[in-house]
């Protein structure tokens, strides 16, 4: 029997037909090709017609047509292997490698004092994640360019140091890997500019503090169960709460301003948290590891602040006591499908239809080629996927690009949303790489890859959770008639997706090729808003249900790009059309045109760049030494694809401190140093004045003309939610991308290259058509319209909220 | 013999296989339904299986699969009738009323004086255009809301006045239709705002001026053929000449500077004559009718300026003279496919696969609908396609959405490129919306519509030139993952397309609305660059051949948006995020943070607008006089999608005068009057500085507050080709958009209601799925890739430089 076979008769069986398919189905995660999925009639063998299947060179008027099967169907699809020009040296640590650096640092000879992470206590010191220290580029690229060695390997080891009055986190480099005599644990200070390199971990006793808050709101029970209609205690609660982030200090006291939210274990599946906050707000002094020495220093209800729970029980019994709406959990916070079905909605819309993957993944070198594009890519805690050695046509384009670090910057007149700026480092984009949904998130027929990080004493894999694909993109990337022909080229792009949900907050991130040599870099947000209780904040965002105000937010998201431009000395270049009134010696009078006035950046004290009003302004990162045939200076552009990448409203927030110098600017370029890698750390956000690192110090005046620059980019948008953006944010606006592209580049327009694209003559008797030489025609395959999702693993979820805190066993 | 046998035993014939496919093909237009050309094996029946197929109510439970035929075959799709609710009166005329219209305006008793189209001589008047006037707002609102009749209907007569010493064009107003004795034809004059309604028609000799030029040029073939290697006389011609656009007025005198350029017959089928400009340029003063009075004034080539021909011969005579580079036509300004072909590229790429559309067209009535969107649409010369009355969930949210005007301002230091900047709507978008390529520009089975014009006496049809279709964007509309669950939407859009090729440039426009209630409007540009002749632009260009300049331009494109959100009675809001520092009752010290500031735009004179630095204002269209339950005022945004859309550069523009004031600003808001249709006038390029219709002069102070308004955008980029616009330009950069997107218009996303989502529950023993009751599951169908383009017909090109000039029979 056929797999199709058997496919009609466990359709006939009923509902439950698609989470019973046979074993071989196309769905079976990692069984094998994943080309067989869509080759459902395709036999293993070449018995191909007498066009030349796998040639390359055939002239055009051999247009080729589809092979088919004797039946007609699509033959069966042949494997591109996947194979690295090179061993990936920003792979990641191998397990082996993790497993002797955390014995050589639990070592007690280490002075570490370490506890395994399973068996520690509130004050232990342990190490929460082993990952590697990406090599530095003045070692790596004698390797990359092939004239030196593999550059030595390091591990960071991420420790919170517990045993101590005050406890903070620490970072160690251990190294060189494999351990041997010359293998050293010394704390991580390279590239890190703090002075110190330790950094205050003031959530190390948030379990101890979760129990002392529980206790405290049940001495409030009266109050929240009359305003809110929930409460919370030791042993059950309907409330939880939701602290600020970061912490805030006040005369040297740490302030923990937490915010009543329903509990919302109410709703399901659905999480609604950040959708019900009460409007009741308590400020806490948590200084010190002493529960003694904490205690309720006021509370905020409806515009007023009392500075005792009494004060507050003594205005409530007046009779001009205002009351606040009550949360309501209704459907327009749900997730699910709702509301009358839309006309010929439950027929398919259109699918993706590929049999033939044209590009290779080599999954264990995490190395990838599609088209005259590669790359390698590495994975790691803070900021989840970065690309390396980025080629186009054999030249290294980009040495690095990847996310460093994304701030959410929200405001409101209450203590919570005033209070709040996420620095995501901090809880990390690669633990929340989740698996990504077939057929939603990316197309059946990718390439799915896993990811896996070291953490708190366990190797930790999302399966599946980045894809590589290739898409239409709906649009030519160009075309033109004329009387005598058309010619339509297609716009065939190679993506490579992942998806990071923060807690509330989904962060889809898509590196895009294009046959133009452009690579586009774009995140788009969804998920649940952190919306704010409606009292008091017209001005800090709109109503958007009865208790609910769509708290403003900033989205900050920047990126490293580390572009070699034809060599590694590049330059920044502007280019602007500017306004001139010009006398031209052909001409009697003076005329009002413009001009372009090309620029460069020269130090980094200019390094700080704005995108022009109007667009006016391009920037190039160019090569100055080599000019083209033509004497133009080589280039990529970076430009603004979708929506309008922002930096921050907020240039000196009170909160983010000297963390938040990333976030002033959209762009900034600096000279490309070792000890400058990222510009962020994920401790940051602990003590925001006194930043691990600190962005601003990067910019020292160096020359940067002709020198290894660096390009920093914010993508990212202002967020005033409003009534769509219940239950969920909508990726249709909430993006932002940029765009670099070949900028004088190659002598012309690289998709002259690609096939798919045809040109039609219409100067003959008959209309002719140019196929160029590629495959082309009709044969049957089977079409996978929403597929099985039994095996789907998900991923867990950690808020990044970790202070909530309410009963242990609710 | 089935179809497919047909396609195999020609396929076996050989390379010209697909252009002889049998007429049951597919590819074949027009014949039936467009479905067939997917339904390979479908039947025409309704042999479904159980599940129910058409229903609209089955529970999620009951989530079917695909119905198959016996052998596993999707079945044939269903026709889903196209219905206009009402007829559309935006319909355009019909051919009836255009003959009677003609007859009526050639009948001497009308005393225009006009003569045939074909049996016109230079001194003659003619009709060129018959279209129809769309009918006043005021009138068509009692109609489309079911509270009156069809406006009356009236015909727009464009006629070119020849018969006198000053040539001229004019528009007639004739009705209303059909002819009765209440018929009259009149200058129309209610919308135009110029005084007068003539506008002069300075290219009216243009045929005989072609005469004159080549004579002129005979004189000067010793100089071309020296300098240029080339040169044109009355009987052969291996140049052209290229007319400047507008025309130059000098102390009362029409200039017209002239560039020769190769002639572009030399490059077989492809049209390369904007990228070979020769560096030599003639001043004429072709003032008047009488070719007697026309005369050479001056020659420019390589920054020198000489008043004479002698002058120039006598340069040229010595030994210092300065000579520059001939043209040279290379490979890189060809379309055709060329240089290595990439890898794997003769396999195909993803290619969308539908077999049941989901919309409906109504090509008779123009009238389409999609989930819950439905509008009409219109066609005219000018700015082709419109749409009106764009309902969302029943609800007009456009009375009007479509382009306006087109601007391509150049600038450069020779008299050609400086003197260049095309208001496309005198050429208009019309005549030049060709026949799509099917599988290139819009998918194989998408609904192709024709246009038809009726000019210089006849109806003029272009074949399949819009197209309908849905498409996946790629990426999710919004998902979410959590421990418990994964949800995730896909971001289906329907899309109306049409391109429309002036000359060298080819426009595609697309409409697209998504499930969120949003419309993107996206004009992306391709074709070739009007590059300039390399000498002594430097500061207007790269260069980017040994010959060539890409001579910087700014597009913009400006579009009409007549937005009715709950009514006519709008207003234009501001919300925008400004830093703030604030004291809280709640906090001891001020907070640097930020704050919403909201604003409306109560006059006209506040009505000329930008797009803020820095993304920090929303701007929105809000019905102030129905806020929603929360109190929020209803709305739709508007903010950019793709690129960066721009105003012009050059303000005060010496070249278009006063017909530029649509591209000062990025968005414009004003009264809605029936007295301002359109921002422009097909002629304004003619005498620039006296418009027929003069945009400034709507700004009058009028109060916009709560009253009907329109919106007036600018899409559009700031051009520098680089080498990668050769051979032609990218839509992959040259693009911009905007998007409007309900803001607080309805209370939660309407995207919960598509079934295109899924919901995996994680919470169970066993992973399920949400499938919400979509058809699904795996059918086998014939998948096409690239097709047939034997009865593709193209269109012929009309270049928009009318002044080319050579000899007749070359």
């Amino acid at each position: 029997m056929t797999w199709l076979s058997n496919f009609l008769v466990a359709a006939l069986a009923g509902s439950s037909v698609v989470n019973s398919l046979p074993s071989v189905s196309p769905f079976v995660k990692r069984a094998g090709e994943e080309f067989d999925a869509y080759s459902m009639h395709g036999r293993a063998g070449e018995e191909l017609d007498s066009y030349s299947m796998h040639g390359r060179a055939e002239p055009a008027s051999l247009a080729g047509v589809f092979a088919r099967e004797n039946d007609g169907t699509c033959p069966a699809p042949f494997a591109i292997p996947g194979k690295t020009p090179k061993k990936n040296i920003w792979a990641g640590l191998t397990k082996d490698e993790v497993t002797t650096v955390l014995g050589y640092v639990h070592d007690p000879v280490s002075g570490l004092n370490l506890t395994a992470y399973d068996k520690k206590g509130l004050w232990d010191n342990y190490v929460y994640l082993v990952e590697q220290i990406m090599p530095n580029k003045t070692d790596a690229l004698a390797y990359i360019d092939g004239k030196g060695t593999a550059p030595d390997r390091y591990a960071r080891v991420a420790i919170s140091f517990g045993a101590t009055d005050q406890p903070y986190y620490e970072d160690y480099i251990v190294g060189p890997l494999p351990i041997s005599n010359l293998t050293k644990a010394e704390p991580l200070t390279y590239y890190y500019n703090k002075g110190s390199s330790k950094q205050f971990n003031f959530r190390h006793d948030n379990s101890l503090r979760s129990v002392w808050k529980s206790q405290l709101c049940e001495g409030l029970q009266d109050i929240t169960l009359d305003l809110l209609g929930t409460y919370i205690n030791t042993t059950s609660a309907t409330s939880a709460l939701q602290a600020i982030d970061p912490l805030w200090e006040e005369d040297g006291r740490i302030i923990e301003w937490s915010q009543f939210r329903l509990n919302p274990d109410n709703v399901g599946i659905h999480s609604v948290s950040t959708l019900v906050p009460q409007g009741f707000y308590l400020k806490l002094d948590i200084t010190g590891r002493d529960p003694a020495a904490w205690k309720l220093l006021g509370l905020y209800y409806a515009g007023v602040y009392y500075e005792t729970a009494d004060d507050l029980r003594a205005a409530m019994a007046k009779a001009d006591f205002v009351r606040t709406e009550k949360v309501v959990v209704t459907q327009s916070l749900m997730t699910n499908r709702t509301g009358t079905p839309l006309p010929y909605d439950d027929e398919a819309p259109p699918v993706a239809y590929q049999s033939q993957k044209r590009w290779s993944v080599d999954k264990d070198q995490k190395y990838v080629k599609w088209m005259d594009f590669e790359f390698y890519w590495g994975f790691n805690k803070d900021i989840a996927v970065t690309l390396f050695d980025v080629k186009y046509k054999g030249e290294r384009i980009f040495y690095e690009l990847g996310l460093e670090e994304a701030l959410a910057h929200y405001a409101g007149s209450d203590p919570k949303s005033s209070h709040t700026a996420f620095l995501d480092s901090y809880y990390g984009f690669g633990p929340y790489t989740y698996e990504l949904v077939k057929g939603y998130d990316c197309p059946w027929n990718a390439d799915y890859v896993d990811t896996a990080l070291h953490m708190n004493g366990n190797t930790t894999t999302n399966f599946d959770s980045i894809c590589f694909f290739e898409s239409d993109a709906g649009f030519p990337l160009q075309r033109h008639t004329t009387s005598k022909m058309a010619t339509v080229t297609k716009n065939i792009v190679f993506n490579m997706r992942f998806v990071s949900t923060i807690g509330n907050y989904d962060y889809a991130f898509t590196y895009s090729f294009l046959l133009d040599g452009s690579v586009e870099v774009n995140v788009r947000a969804s998920g649940y808003i952190q919306a704010t209780y409606y009292y008091g904040n017209e001005d800090y965002g709109y109503k958007i249900q009865k208790h609910l105000s769509g708290s403003m937010h900033d989205h900050v998201l920047t990126f490293k790009a580390d572009l070699d431009i034809k060599g590694d000395k590049n330059t920044f270049e502007t280019t602007s059309f500017v306004p001139a009134t010009v006398k031209y010696p052909w001409d009697k009078t003076e005329m009002k045109t413009m001009k372009v006035e090309r620029s460069y950046v020269t130090s980094e004290d200019d390094g700080k760049i704005n995108w022009a009003s109007n667009g006016a302004s391009m920037y190039s990162v160019v090569n100055k030494d080599k000019p083209n045939v033509w004497g133009e200076y080589p280039g990529y552009r970076i430009s603004p694809g979708h929506g309008t990448p922002v930096h921050s409203t907020v240039l000196e927030s009170s909160i983010i401190k000297e963390s938040g110098h990333f976030a002033t600017h959209h762009l900034y370029v600096t000279k490309a140093k070792d000890t400058e890698k990222h510009l962020s750390h994920s401790a940051n956000n602990m003590d925001s004045a006194y930043p691990i690192v600190d962005f601003s110090k990067f910019f020292d005046g160096e020359n940067i003309e002709q020198e290894d620059i660096v390009l920093w980019f914010n993508l990212g948008m202002h967020h005033l939610p409003h009534t769509g953006d219940l239950p969920i944010t909508l990726m249709s606006t909430a993006q932002s991308s940029v765009v670099f592209s070949p900028h004088n580049y190659l002598l012309s327009d690289p998709s002259r290259q690609t096939r798919q694209q045809i040109e039609i003559d219409l100067t003959g008797e008959k209309v002719t058509a140019d196929h160029n030489g590629k495959k082309r025609g009709v044969c049957t395959a089977s079409i996978v319209v929403d597929g099985d999702y039994s095996d789907y693993e998900g991923g867990s979820t950690e808020s990044k909220m970790p202070r909530v805190s309410a009963c242990s066993n609710c």
